[in-house]
């Protein structure tokens, strides 16, 4: 007779990047917990044995032997169980295209000890057929995928993509990018679903992105209802990254029925697992249960995630953060409060003759407020040295004859600065405390390198560079309102003049700061680094031309408010931009590692190269035309 | 009458990424003068139009629209010609895979004022087959390649696949890994061959790795010769990035006849045409004439043209260089001085009480060679300064009461003075100076972080961190008797212990320096970091298990001198593995864009990612064994 429900568990494991057998070894502990209460169907997610996101170390063949290893131990601990997991699959006797070993990003399936194939492969295990090569993913650069295998084996590939026989029925299996199928000509969910599968499993390692969830939700439970056909997604948890940017993975594993209802796993960023008996031809759950997509709670749930994750990596438990008295300060301490006991925390404030009493005092308060430790640390003596030692240099030709006056112009100075605190005081000091020191920059100031190299943009982790500073104050009240449900951030931190504070230009009593309108630049800037098909000066000026910049922009004021003309609407534009392309994107190069959180963390994600501003010929017409 | 020869010229242009019209205007005056001097056929390299490594510059219409311009005015400026140029080809009506507008990387032949495509293409252009994800390359990130489209089109690839006809004959035109087939399923330059060809063209943009170009003589020259047909290979000069790490063209194009026999452009890394009657059939040169790939010297001219073409991309004229008396500086700032007028480019040495006279004098005495600026700043004040307020420091807990007292180990003390020297001094010496300062890391500091965040690590460029320590001795000693003609570098820095000098245990004069014994430590490092398949531990153990390892490692001493016991070679494996997978990636995140001179650089080809030292059980297990 035929089975109506299969009891089905998700396990939505944190996965260990890189370390084969730690994973291995927790996956077969699911399995006897599954064995013991019963369960039929075991499911884990992709790549759950050796993690997915790891640069190039899949060209390491030892690495390649140990993630082998654990197929076969994973199989050999299926016994009275189905269970199914992602990992490497190797053939040793074909090459990839780069001539290195072939490698497959596969999905397994054991039953009872033993590997089944779908019906239709010569392989038995399933194959990847889509394989993302944007954003962070480089799938083509290391795995075969099915496509290219179907050419190989001069077969179709449709023919190529069926479910897999089980006792328990037929099981469709697919690896994440195979259910997003829309801009590719081969659609696997729907050729599985046309093969008279019983149930859907989508086993994926997708990185936290905002909103991402809601829309899996949509997309997954109208294909569950289509195709009347339970759809299985299981993600892991962790964090991942490729050097310069850090992906968390929220999990937000979730079982579809065929009527698309759906419940989710409800805690994002916690391994756990989701235990149901899943109809095969109808309702799974009287009630439905999702995860809040919840906007700055969600992203604020991540960042903590990815910085506590990040520190363990890290191997550190010590934290050092200078803090200014301004907001971006104010909310990595408050994060790491979150995260740290308050005598491993670190504020560190480091006044010159610039900076004022007001910020002086809110960095103060903040830390009373953190109840974490605190001290003050001068610039001023530090950087007497360094003028006094380049004024005094005598710069020599080969006769030893002076030759050359070395003096600092303003800027010069104000580097001075940010350098001495972070390369001289709080290097050494977060040294002297035994930990790490952090990089307080937001993605405003690293877009355009609003910021000093080995000054302020030093650090060993970046974890709010992905946000906006509007983001930021966002951020702070919601730390204040829903974290720790006090005033913790002080208000002052909210209404003081953004300002570095390197010089009298930048005195927020007297209400001077940065040369940022956040509100304005924040959108001006996300239409150039968020926007799926970029932005370019180009677009800005057409829009702008056309009175039509605040609507494709979103932003809520008026531009006319900000620039009197179009001369000095364009200043503005250029020099931006020509920060963004220039020196932004060299500060980039030399960033600490970008806690990502949305589409196009600068990193991998949004990668760049070095070439100077440029601007297109329709641009300066139109600029032209504009000035007269 | 059907022709027997052709006169051909091959343009080895200096493409600037991301500017088409710049280099659409230069292409146009090549077609002018080719169109004076009789050219029938003129060939410029693949993406001569847009540049090739442009990060995601891809993502912007705004640039793909300029691109599309340059085509037409490019066919347009083709009368009495055939042209063939590289270019980005955009089908606004189709998508990629990543949902973006589908981008082919071209080759587009234009004829007389008209685009011709291959015989059997629907589209008026030549769409690469062979799509390289391996190293720095992301082709599948960015173009649909002509297998994909087959498979959208429901065609055979090889049909597609077919030479265009002009009025000069029927030209089978290839673009770059086209002809690099060997681990591909489909073999264009070979189907090329079978269909009729009177000319083969490869159009490239092929990054400088040393020996690529004697090893493309070998594969070319023999195909010609098998096919007997003329193979015209054009490359570009200049240099592209990804940001990281900085490729050198280095052209090197060349003109392969029907008997094997070939001529190269004798001048690489320079802007050049070549011109010759082709013949269809036999012989078109009487001699062969052939670059000499000569080991360092060819290393040296890379190294040397990607500095200078960096420093103009930086608009930079002006470097200030810190020197130690060490062979590192010593090495990049004789670069420099082949580069700069010597009144732009200004030698710091920075000592602590630490430095010895002898490596004092040799900084000196490397100065006057050069004849350049010099200065000596003493790091002490600073670094007493920055000591003395850590130490008096008050780590306050809220109340105010002292909690803490701060205190310096020795690496802590040690970093303080790397800092002191390049974050305090050398940046705003730089900034007075009105240039940039240089960052002299070498490949084996580089890969086990053998260097000191926001210290030695730091600079604009790190022009020799693909050179191994002993790689920098053997530039130093061609500089001199090469480069020179004469004692530039002082025989000093090539006898003096290599060291830091930052403590009394790293006294030259005692022989004390650096914990790394160079020819050993490169050769176990560039198995880790240079091998097509990466060595790990584990492989290294078992070569050294087996007594095999020096064979291995390609090391010429014997390793039982270097380690007495299995203990200690463990050790020592084991010490520097937890470097390269732990500090060493850490630092490698934040370090200068690094100039690549071979494969794997780090960067976008050695793609890392930070998940700390492992190790194989496997590993373990003999770890184990050899131990007792």
């Amino acid at each position: 007779m035929k089975k109506t429900t299969i009891n089905t568990r998700l396990v939505q494991l944190l996965v260990q990047p890189g370390r084969p057998h730690e994973n291995c070894d927790r996956m077969i502990q699911y399995a006897d917990a599954a064995r013991k209460d019963g369960i039929e169907l075991l499911i884990f997610p992709e790549m759950a044995v050796p993690g997915y996101i790891l640069g190039d170390e899949w060209e390491r063949e030892a690495f390649l032997r140990e993630c082998e290893e654990c197929t076969r131990e994973l199989v050999a601990a299926s016994t009275r169980l189905v269970m199914v997991f992602g990992n490497v699959a190797v053939d040793w006797y074909r090459k990839n295209e780069d001539g290195r070993v072939r490698k497959y990003n596969a999905l397994f399936l054991a039953e009872n000890g033993m590997l089944r194939g779908p019906n239709s492969s010569p392989y038995d295990f399933v194959i990847k057929t889509l394989m993302p090569n944007y954003r962070e993913f480089d799938d083509s650069r290391h795995f075969f995928g099915l496509r290219q295998f179907a050419i190989e084996e001069n077969k179709n590939v449709n023919d190529l993509i069926s479910p897999t026989t089980t006792n328990l029925g037929r099981i469709g299996c697919m690896l994440c990018e195979d259910a997003w199928d829309n801009d590719y000509a081969i659609k696997p969910l729907a050729i599985l679903a046309s093969k008279n599968c019983d149930l859907l499993i989508n086993a994926s390692s997708s990185p936290f992105t905002v909103d991402k969830n809601s829309k899996r939700n949509r997309v997954f439970s109208t294909s569950a209802a289509q195709y009347k056909c339970p759809i299985l997604y299981v993600n892991n948890v962790g964090i991942q990254n490729n050097g310069k940017t850090i992906y968390t993975f929220d999990g937000s594993s979730c079982i579809y029925d065929t009527t698309g209802k759906y419940v989710q796993l409800k805690k994002r960023f916690h391994e756990d697992t989701l235990t149901a008996e899943v109809s095969l031809s109808g309702k799974t759950f009287r009630e439905a249960v999702e995860q809040q997509p919840d906007g700055i709670a969600e992203v604020f749930e991540a960042v903590q995630y990815g910085t506590g994750q990040f520190m363990r990596l890290c191997g550190t438990e010590k934290v050092a953060i200078g803090v200014s008295g301004g907001i971006d300060s104010a909310v990595v301490a408050a994060i790491y409060a979150t995260l740290l006991d308050p005598s491993n925390l670190l504020l560190v404030n480091m006044p010159s003759r610039f900076n004022s009493r007001t910020t002086k005092d809110l960095a103060q308060r903040l830390a009373a407020n953190l109840g974490c430790r605190y001290t003050v640390i001068p610039i001023e003596d530090g950087v007497t040295v360094t003028s006094q030692q380049i004024h005094n240099a005598k710069v020599c030709n080969t006769n030893g004859g002076l030759e050359l006056v070395l003096s600092l112009n303003n800027p010069a100075q104000e580097n001075i600065q940010a350098r001495d605190r972070s390369s001289r005081i709080l290097a050494a000091v977060a040294a002297a405390f035994g930990g790490v020191f952090t990089c307080n920059s937001n993605k405003s100031e690293v877009t355009v390198g609003y910021t000093t190299f080995y000054g302020d943009l030093a650090g060993y982790l970046a974890n709010i560079a992905d946000l906006w500073k509007t983001e930021v104050y966002e951020m702070a009240q919601y730390i204040n309102s829903s974290v720790f449900d006090k005033e913790i951030i002080p208000q002052g931190c909210f209404t003081v003049t953004p300002s570095a504070e390197l010089s009298n230009m930048q005195n927020v009593d007297e209400g001077k700061g940065d040369p940022l309108i956040y509100p304005y630049h924040d959108a001006l800037f996300r239409s150039w680094v968020e926007r799926w098909n970029r932005a370019t000066p180009e677009d800005n000026l057409v829009a702008y031309a056309e009175g039509a910049l605040e609507k494709d922009l979103g932003y809520n004021g008026k531009i006319a408010d900000i620039f009197p003309d179009h001369e000095s609407f364009i200043h503005d534009l250029e020099r931006w931009w020509n920060a963004y392309q220039g020196i932004g994107l060299a500060k980039r190069i030399q960033a600490p590692p970008i806690l990502a959180v949305k589409r196009r963390a600068f990193g991998f994600d949004h990668r760049e190269s070095q070439m100077g501003a440029r601007y297109t010929r329709r641009y300066y017409e139109l600029k032209r035309k504009l000035l007269g």
